[in-house]
């Protein structure tokens, strides 16, 4: 019987290679994705196509307002999305205190209930936005965290966190979402959340630099920058 | 000027104690209380109470529904809350997969986003319900993660998660509670969330031994078991 797993998708390019890599993997695969008061609800839109496309019949959506204190571009819609380009040398502001901490923790209560042997999430710490809980060291004090956390960690069964996207740049992205039959024009990346992608946010930038640089430029927001 | 701790209130005994706690150690205190689709939701009454009481004016609520997938006699209507006794040998199944891991990874979303240099929470590693996310191990892996997982934490100044009651016995707890001045009345631990307290399940159980053996019967929920 296929393992289950917990997979984090935001709608984007890179949790949506990660679900079809759970799936190469032979995982049986449980969605969840978060209304978390972020300025790109856009991006559940596609969350919602591709749990389509990909007939998924396990899915959940949980709410959790981070916005409620703001902190971030990305949750508080007084703070403009930076659009001047990517500086690798600075956390943005579109950096959301505790968001990958709340996700995983919420994908761990689900792992646990549901008997999920893994939860497979896109974090990446190359070409991204400098986020710090992007990293491996990050990740790997997750996992030990998860092992004291839970009755499965004790029993030494705690979900392993897969980060398959971690060590990749973009293009690697691009690459291998394109080899595993992704459906890249479903899925969205822009911060602004405006029904076109803007394309001068870090995350149009990144994401349509690296189609260009794989050899997809028609699947660019925007023909040039 | 003070500095700003998080408290983690859920109108318990233990965390209303932890509250003072935080008070008479000079932080301007930040409630921060969960609905987390419990059973015994008649805690949150107890939360505004004791918000009223202390006058406190940085309060949040967060509404994150962790019974939607069950796994907890705490979240899932359709499970028994266990009433035969204190067993201290198992965790029972008022366990709930997660909770103190979504619980502190919002408190730190909040923490960071506030400037909040502390997050107070009170588990209890002693007379307590076998709960593995209630271990000195599982704090300090915790905090681990915290400096990891946020900007104010690669700049040194991850918010400290004070637990001053994790080797507290239950009298010890209840002793403090009194010394502090907590309006103990006012507190409601009971799982199974009745208008009056069971008296029959752990925390009934533990809070009402605790209060006779710390010479306090009058304020037990029942008289005797």
């Amino acid at each position: 019987m296929a393992q289950r797993a917990v997979v984090l998708l935001s709608g984007g390019l890179d949790s949506a290679t990660v679900l079809a890599q759970a799936i190469a993997d032979g995982a049986e695969p449980i969605a969840l994705s978060f209304a978390y008061g972020q300025r790109h609800v856009r991006e559940l839109e596609s969350v919602d196509q591709l749990i389509a496309h990909y007939h998924l019949a396990h899915t959940y959506r949980v709410t959790v307002d981070l916005s409620q204190w703001g902190g971030s571009a990305l949750t508080d819609a007084t703070q403009p999305v930076p659009v001047g380009g990517v500086n690798p040398n600075i956390i943005p502001s579109t950096y959301v205190p505790g968001r990958n901490t709340v996700f995983l923790a919420i994908a761990l209560s689900l792992a646990e209930s549901q008997g999920a042997s893994a939860i497979y999430l896109g974090i990446n710490a190359v070409d991204y936005s400098g986020y710090p809980d992007c990293r491996p060291e990050y990740l790997a004090a997750y996992e030990r965290l998860a092992q004291l956390a839970s009755r499965v960690g004790l029993e030494g069964r705690a979900p392993r966190l897969v980060a398959p996207l971690i060590q990749d740049s973009k293009v690697e992205i691009v690459r291998r979402a394109v080899q595993l039959g992704v459906p890249i024009a479903l899925t969205y990346s822009c911060y602004q959340g405006l029904p076109q992608p803007c394309g001068v946010c870090d995350a149009c930038r990144i994401r349509d630099r690296a189609l260009r640089d794989a050899g997809h430029p028609e699947l660019a927001t925007v023909l040039e920058i």
